[in-house]
């Protein structure tokens, strides 16, 4: 065990400004313990923040946060920049691991600018934070720091455009560690490379052409260099890149050799090597892996599309025993997207496979690119639904947006053998864009199912007829409504209708208008935002009819690591709070 | 008049193979004569036209279409291309003038690919062509046209990036004219300034620094050389930026000299020069452009953002009066959320404006960058509502897509002096994000709200205070349902509630449930799509009592340059059919 005799002596930056450099190199090295015994034990993400020790405490050594302002993409690698500004005991005392987020928010401190989760943003963001300093003619330095993984985004590039033009103060630190999430995907990587291999001289240069002054730091574990490096653009009067070359997982063996796996880990045991808490169970992303290999195996026109994600969007050995069936375009949505419906119209198979928050970014490519011209690509749409994550990848808004677009068919199995029946059909028809909504976190199993042709669009499925009350179980909630079904059935006596809705981006009105024969109340449950969701479509079409309906669903509002079950519990989320508004109504 | 002794002969790319480069050049001539007749009778995109007559008529010449597939970016530009491939009577016969769309459409022709209207999504969609060629292990040419002003996108970007890898053929023409719809704005456009005074020599290169091979073409109206050249990479087994010089309205002197405001044209008269149809009505734009101009004059922090259309967003005198309080980020919507984001966090007064449509580019910025953050942007929404417009330009979508976002408060004036009322409330608080939707097309005008705070969110205003039904006319739609209240008391002696909603986002419990006490029916009217809009909420706030509720919208369908009257009746959207419909229910 160290002891951290320098790390004890800092509790904001200021705290730093005193140490020379042989105590800075003993601060890193006690943060890089510090890192490694709190991930390792609440997991998190683990290799990007100890690539990222020595350039934050150079940052905060040479600049003045919070007057100077450093905006952290994904900030995901913010880890040292809370410990040095007031959120040490976050990292350093067991009972308050939990204490703080695991990206930057104004909530927490006055050196944080913005929530970030997702990737690509800190160069508009902060481009946004140079332009109110220039209107109010304020001198401070604005500092977006990004990795060379979130460089292929096109929100990244769009800042970068107009930072060049910015004219004034404006610092983009490049934390260059030869990967994304998993490796980097696209050209501008070979220019990274060259930049690495001439020491940052090379002619071509993707900055500079862009219009960018530009400086490279070779060891951005140097701590003197960095130093040196960043007092020397430091109240520059122009924008410029510093692009540091770093080493994802410093200072941890493993990390440094497996940095994919490193990215973000699941508690483990340092002594041991092993996970905390091992996995046995099949997982989503196991299931879409092993099926889409398969499938690929047997039609030659089937591609799996990654933005960036592989591992997490099931592809783990997909990517590598179908090469030539894959690709990853980086993080990259838009691209994806549109690719996909290039493909299609080509005749291709696309699988495209991307995170509900991560959807997000490609809402106009999925109405342009692909809906309007009605290319038949399938989208697998993962981790949506209501859940503790944090506020930045929230999974609930996915259904308003993809369902109120014309053209695609949003399709939400209740289980794993329903998922895919309807994959597999997806990927067979020509005639839609179809979605899939993965159903719920763990793998829901079951044998109720076995429909093969979704063509006939928008049919609900009866699978209890009963009366006076129907409950639509809306894919992972298609259990909860069973278990409505069943609480009714014990307390009032009442033999419900269940319906398994299997379409979210349209209604069975024959079936609805039938239910008015002999059902007084219709409850719609879905997994997700209610405003603009499946619910609602429900409502309208019996809002000029004699039937009451109640929708439940997540409130419009954005929550960060709250309790699932507080959550279900606030949005009448439980049989019983169910059944009792049930019984309110009739 | 100069007659088509060349074009009469020609009706499909194979028919101008066999003229030599004196007859393509003659052939060229007589296209660009029956584009500036037609364009200059039905107004159109001019300029980007006049810029591809040469460039369009080479690639035709070399490649092999539809065997090789040619992709127009934004497709404004594909006038000749429409002209060589069987659509030539809708660009020489006046009563087939509007025949054909203005964007390229698979429905018209199998030499388009794709319907396309918004910018930098070629290189995306014609690498998914390229990507299922590969996997069918056919030999085609795919070949992206996009013009300099799309590189600005960061779709184009992520295409370009992952193009860079694709191992196989693929073409990338970039018609460099200098412009975008305004002048190019950003880093990049140094870069192409560059290589053209290079005559693309430059090593300081943007293409190849993405691992693009390249080559520059300096007259992109030089027949001979694009015809070699393009014969040079045709069959390439690798990815090529075709980098051409161009100008953008060529032949037609006064476009050339006014490349912006020949970019697209009402109908003029080509003797006299002056429109057909001269507009002396005050436009919204003017509008925008009259009140922030004023408002910037009095207070420094506010701070205009175009994304690439300053014109049609209202900065058409701003941007010369206000230079240091304006930023065009060029075509680049993501980054203008973000970075208007980042301004009202450092203290300033961001007000964007964007079109309907084109907001959706933006929804990741939207939710994460701007409303996770709750800083108070302004967004001015325009040319939102059910329309005739091409269908890659609708401006039906906005209200789902903006409306279900936590902490953005979408608001919906009804005519102009209450769209500045919230405009100026809008741009001086500092509590929310708030987006405003300008109400119709033409400029509604009215004294009946005269309120200047809005901070009591959600409040809906009653305007008439009646019985039995209520009507709530959201924003354009509000003189609407004035006239179906007039209609109501004429034909059924009802003296209706009408309601200005005024809020877009949420909705006004306590006057909705006072509702109950004495009205039976309520009806909402919102120029947009039903699925996932205003009405809908209503309709769930009503699910659980005893109230009917009918909502009015567009249906959830891509509609393509159809009669607003058609769309109209269809939708019930006229004062009978709505009056009938609440009889009927009565």
């Amino acid at each position: 065990m160290v002891e951290n005799n320098i790390l004890e002596k800092v509790n904001f930056p200021q705290d730093i400004k005193q140490f020379n450099i042989s105590e800075l190199n003993e601060l890193a090295k006690e943060i890089r313990n510090v890192l490694i015994k709190k991930v390792s034990t609440t997991g998190g993400h683990f290799a990007p923040n100890l690539g990222m020790v020595e350039a934050t405490i150079a940052l905060h050594y040479v600049f003045n946060s919070p007057v100077d302002k450093i905006v952290f993409d994904v900030s995901h690698q913010c880890y040292t920049h809370k410990i040095l500004t007031g959120r040490k005991s976050g990292f350093i005392n067991p009972e308050s691991y939990t204490k703080y987020s695991g990206y930057t928010t104004q909530d927490e401190s006055e050196h944080d600018f913005f929530k970030v989760g997702h990737t690509s943003t800190s160069i508009s963001l902060a481009c946004g934070l140079a332009k109110a300093r220039d209107l109010k003619k304020d001198k401070e330095n604005i500092i977006a720091v990004i990795g060379d993984g979130s460089l292929s985004g096109g929100e990244a590039y769009e800042g970068l455009n107009n930072a060049a033009v910015l004219g004034s103060n404006f610092i983009i630190v490049v934390n260059d560690n030869e990967m994304s999430i998993s490796e980097n995907q696209g050209g501008l990587y070979t220019n990274l490379k060259l930049l690495r291999d001439t020491d940052g001289k090379a002619e071509n240069n993707f900055f500079k052409s862009l219009g960018l002054e530009y400086i490279y730091i070779k060891d951005g574990h140097d701590i003197e260099l960095l130093i040196n490096t960043f007092s020397k653009v430091k109240d520059i009067n122009k924008p410029i890149v510093v692009h540091m070359k770093t080493i994802k997982g410093k200072g941890y063996e493993d990390a440094e050799k497996n940095k994919e796996s490193f990215h973000f880990v699941a508690p483990f045991d340092l002594e041991t090597k092993k996970p905390k808490n091992e996995v046995t169970q099949e997982t989503y992303t196991d299931i879409t892996d092993k099926f889409l290999s398969e499938k690929a195996s047997k039609d030659s026109k089937v591609i799996g599309i990654s933005a960036g994600t592989p591992v997490f969007a099931g592809f783990s050995s997909y990517r590598k025993t179908h090469k030539d069936q894959f690709v990853d375009v980086g993080i990259a949505e838009e691209h994806a997207i549109a690719l996909a419906s290039g493909i299609a119209s080509n005749g291709g198979k696309p699988v495209v496979s991307l995170g509900s928050s991560f959807i997000q970014r490609s809402y106009d490519q999925l109405s342009q690119d692909l809906a309007i011209n009605n290319n038949s690509a399938v989208i697998i749409v993962n981790a949506g639904g209501i859940s503790n994550s944090d506020v930045t990848h929230l999974g609930i808004f996915d259904i308003p947006l993809i369902s109120n677009i014309p053209n695609i068919v949003y399709l939400a199995p209740t289980c794993k053998e329903e998922y895919l029946l309807m994959l597999d059909w997806a990927i067979d028809q020509q005639d839609y864009p179809v979605a899939i909504r993965i159903p719920g976190k763990e793998v829901i199993y079951s044998n109720e199912f076995t429909e093969k042709n979704y063509s006939e669009i928008n049919k609900f499925k009866v699978t209890n007829k009963g009366e006076d009350v129907a409950i639509l179980g809306l894919g992972a909630f298609y259990n909860l409504a069973k278990s409505v079904a069943e609480e009714l059935k014990n307390t009032l006596n009442i033999n419900a209708t269940v319906i398994n809705p299997r379409f979210i981006t349209g209604i069975d009105e024959e079936l609805l208008n039938n239910l008015t024969n002999n059902h007084k109340v219709v409850v719609t449950l879905e997994d997700g935002v209610l405003d603009g969701g499946f619910g609602e479509k429900i409502s309208r079409f019996y809002s000029n009819k004699n039937m009451k309906v109640l929708n439940y669903g997540a409130k419009k509002e954005f929550t960060d690591r709250e309790p699932l079950e507080d959550l279900y519990k606030r949005y009448h989320l439980t049989k019983e709070l169910i059944v009792n508004d049930i019984k309110n109504i009739m």
